[in-house]
């Protein structure tokens, strides 16, 4: 293990903080682990962590800490005693939280003289430490730049911006999408499933029409930012007539529809206001503007 | 041109079918085309299509006919005069429609004595002829394969099996997978937005994380096929919890919050039947179990 590495703290080892001390290690970081539960320490000792006895130690062993705890309180609980220790030095925050929490993570940070960054971490443990998974960031970026190497080690690091809040307002969005995106695939797959097609036949053709629908969303990214969107290729209109296909083949079947209902209740109102010959991209008119406040 | 290429007729030069017809002539093949208004073959005729004076004649002109009209009623109304035309020949349908009509039309060509494949095109018109785009087909494994090499003209021929409602059925649900996904994204879109990120910043990192989603939806798969739903990477209990975050931090930017409050209802439904502690591939459950029917 080349020991030019820089050395890193970690605490919090959950299954994502764990993940997190594992790849540093791998990567060969001197690194420093301290978790509320000992217990959970002891597999990375066993691969050469070093155990911190307190967070104060594990803070003051290294320029940058890295958290990924429960939330915010948690967080404040496991750092508060070990504020002295942070002064001078960089805490990055990869617990889950809200953009309004990030803000006030920054200034609680400043007034113990420590640099902060946001972070949001887009994988679940096991994809932790591959090059394509992304880790967003947020916050100042000489901070970031400084530490870009390090934090290279547990995935792709993008950096948003200076705004702290940006990682978890991103991180939402994202999650956001994972969820609609999981959701219509299992309403798809109930739907194939219920003609006894299995979920391991459909999903690799769902996979490749996602793939097709990223071109749709680099198409329509543009429409967006210019706030027009001409439907060129599939309208509001042919969307609404196509989605009753979806509708009544899934009610067939004995299908939950809350889902498809709300898609066509969505783009009805996007047709109200006058997108009918509009492309899907409009549909954003409806949602920055809630149902009932027209 | 090479003339060894089989001949084909379309039917229907709306948007989608006059770029089917362009496919077929780049790549060689006799192509006789008919549209309801006559006017709609003209640029065709300009590439080298032949253009029939009725349906019957433009059935007459080739073993195989491809219709893409707007619906089933528009296909039975120009197809009905041509049925003597149809006996011993070919109707590949690439008009939307229900799984059902697919069975009524089985039977209505087989009446008639012709072969008879139901087809979905999975993209939009500017996508045909490109060899990535998915065409599905459901008929007669022997029908299919007579004309599989003619039909890769439009794109990748994919055959789901014998039974004629396969294409429909996989259309219906790739499409909701479309626009769940596509609602997603402009709901992040306008999240991210709200705090000044173009759509255009936005969208190349919503696709590569949708290409760690891929990896969830391979890694659910044979769940759902077992029927068991380990929540090794990321539990329901999870997803709810974070799922607050995006509602919060869209609430206070003003967004219609409906898609995502209808996931987190969909998700506390499946940890009321007891799958807090399972992945996320047990909301299937929920979507086979419509609202009020537990
Ligand atoms: N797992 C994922 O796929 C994933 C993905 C992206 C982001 N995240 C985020 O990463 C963070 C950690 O998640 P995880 O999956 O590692 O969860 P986890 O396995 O449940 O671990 C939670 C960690 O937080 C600690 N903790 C909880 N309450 C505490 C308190 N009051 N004081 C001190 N420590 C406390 C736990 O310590 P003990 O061991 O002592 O209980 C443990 O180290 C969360 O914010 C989560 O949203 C997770
Ligand atoms: N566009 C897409 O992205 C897309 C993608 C996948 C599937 N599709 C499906 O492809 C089919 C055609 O779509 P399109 O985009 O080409 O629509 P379109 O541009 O509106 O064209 C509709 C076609 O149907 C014909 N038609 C309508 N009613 C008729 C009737 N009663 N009798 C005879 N012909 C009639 C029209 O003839 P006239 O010219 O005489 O009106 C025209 O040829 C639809 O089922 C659609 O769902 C389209």
């Amino acid at each position: 293990m080349s020991s030019d590495r820089q050395a890193v703290t970690v605490i919090g080892l959950g299954s994502m903080g764990s993940a997190l001390a594992a790849a540093f290690l791998d990567r060969g970081h001197p690194t420093t682990v301290w978790n509320r539960s000992a217990a959970r320490a002891r597999p990375l000792a066993e691969r050469g962590a070093r155990l911190a006895a307190t967070p104060e130690e594990a803070v003051a062993a290294s320029p940058l800490t890295v958290a990924c705890v429960l939330d915010y309180d948690a967080l404040y609980g496991v750092l508060d005693p070990a504020a002295a220790a942070l002064a001078g030095r960089t805490l990055v925050n990869l617990s889950s939280g809200s953009p309004e929490q990030a803000h006030e993570a920054v200034a609680w940070a400043r007034s113990r003289g420590a640099g902060y960054l946001d972070g949001a971490i887009m994988t679940t443990p096991p994809g932790v430490g591959s090059p394509e998974v992304m880790f967003l960031y947020s916050g100042p970026h000489a901070v970031f730049e400084a530490h870009r190497e390090t934090l290279a080690a547990l995935g792709d690091p993008l950096h948003l911006g200076a705004d702290p809040g940006l990682a978890s307002l991103y991180d939402a969005a994202l999650l956001g999408l994972m969820w609609s995106t999981l959701t219509g695939w299992l309403h798809g797959t109930a739907l194939v499933g219920a003609e006894k097609t299995p979920a391991t036949e459909f999903t690799p053709i769902a996979i490749r029409w996602l793939g097709t629908v990223n071109r749709f969303l680099t198409a329509y990214a543009p429409q967006v930012d210019a706030g027009r969107y001409p439907g060129d290729d599939a309208t509001v209109d042919v969307q609404i007539a196509a989605i009753d296909h979806l509708i009544h083949a899934a009610e067939a079947r004995g299908l939950d529809n809350a889902l498809p209902e709300l898609l066509k209740a969505t783009m009805e109102r996007a047709r109200a206001t006058g997108h009918g010959g509009d492309s899907y991209a409009s549909v954003i008119e409806v949602l920055r503007n809630p149902a009932g406040e027209r």
